[in-house]
């Protein structure tokens, strides 16, 4: 079902990819991948093997303390990108985005939606999106300097520096900088 | 020239490209192409279509003083890639190394180097490459989610209120940060 589901995002996108015609290409019943995974999110998010689930993970950084949130969100995703193994299917996608239009789109409304749509949520004032896609683009920057281009001495920063460096930048854009 | 330029530093790498092999390509003498375009760094720079020059803008900028320089390199950066036809030959190298590990390495080698060489010299202190690192890598971010990805409403965010968002950020990266 997983591979099936990862085709499916890949070819259509994640607005016109469906349940059901996942569950069709993976051979069973449309119940059962609901049974499995969730919804449509779920399954989205497990095709793309993140261990994390923003919509829980944002949430509870929040909780933490909104003045946390910017170190709390740097940490995590440090956390996220430093492994390999997690690392490997979102440079996949990264790169897949920047060269071919139904990846950026499925980058835009699939993954950025999910992410950008929880940490908006959670801010909950009239400029959340701005806020937070700001936040995104400090985060996307880092991952294209220190784990693609791999510049160095950034590349081997270690990872509580990188948080002590970008967390406070993180904050200022959660509390709506200017 | 600039043709042959432009493929010599494409196929071969910064490093490789020599200004005797574009000229020969170019079917003039390696003086002729010195003459015109001056060192091979400047060479690199014309062939990227780039109006600025970062060699000249970055001190330009310091000068004015290194408690403005965060806003000064934010709006340098917004105001070349806000327009299209500036933005254009550096999107195609951004995306190209994404996917390309021999233009990630120009881009490392050639661009790269020349801006972050200048600041971290205009910086003189001992972490100046890390500074200007994370400089780049808010830099680099916001290409990515507000030209390339064209996320909304960053995409659409007047020139004015992105440098007000960002320069600060890029002003502690330049101060140092932690």
């Amino acid at each position: 079902m997983l591979e099936a589901a990862k085709n499916e995002f890949a070819t259509k996108g994640f607005d016109r990819a469906t349940m059901r015609g996942i569950a069709a290409a993976a051979g069973v019943d449309a119940a059962l991948v609901h049974h499995y995974y969730g919804s449509k999110d779920d399954l989205f998010l497990a095709a793309l093997e993140i261990p994390f689930d923003p919509r829980t993970v944002i949430p509870a950084l929040a909780e933490v303390g909104m003045d946390q949130l910017g170190n709390g969100i740097a940490a995590t995703f440090v956390t996220l990108w430093d492994v390999e193994d997690n690392r490997l299917p979102l440079v996949a996608m990264l790169r897949a985005a920047m060269t071919n239009e139904d990846t950026a789109t499925l980058l835009r409304n699939g993954l950025a939606r999910l992410v950008l749509d929880t940490l908006s949520q959670v801010l909950d004032v009239p400029d959340g999106r701005m806020r937070a896609q700001l936040v995104a683009s400090q985060l996307l920057g880092l991952a294209l300097t220190r784990y693609l281009l791999a510049l160095e001495p950034l590349a081997s920063m270690p990872p509580a520096d990188v948080v002590a460096a970008i967390g406070p930048t993180l904050q200022r854009y959660v509390d709506g900088c200017p």
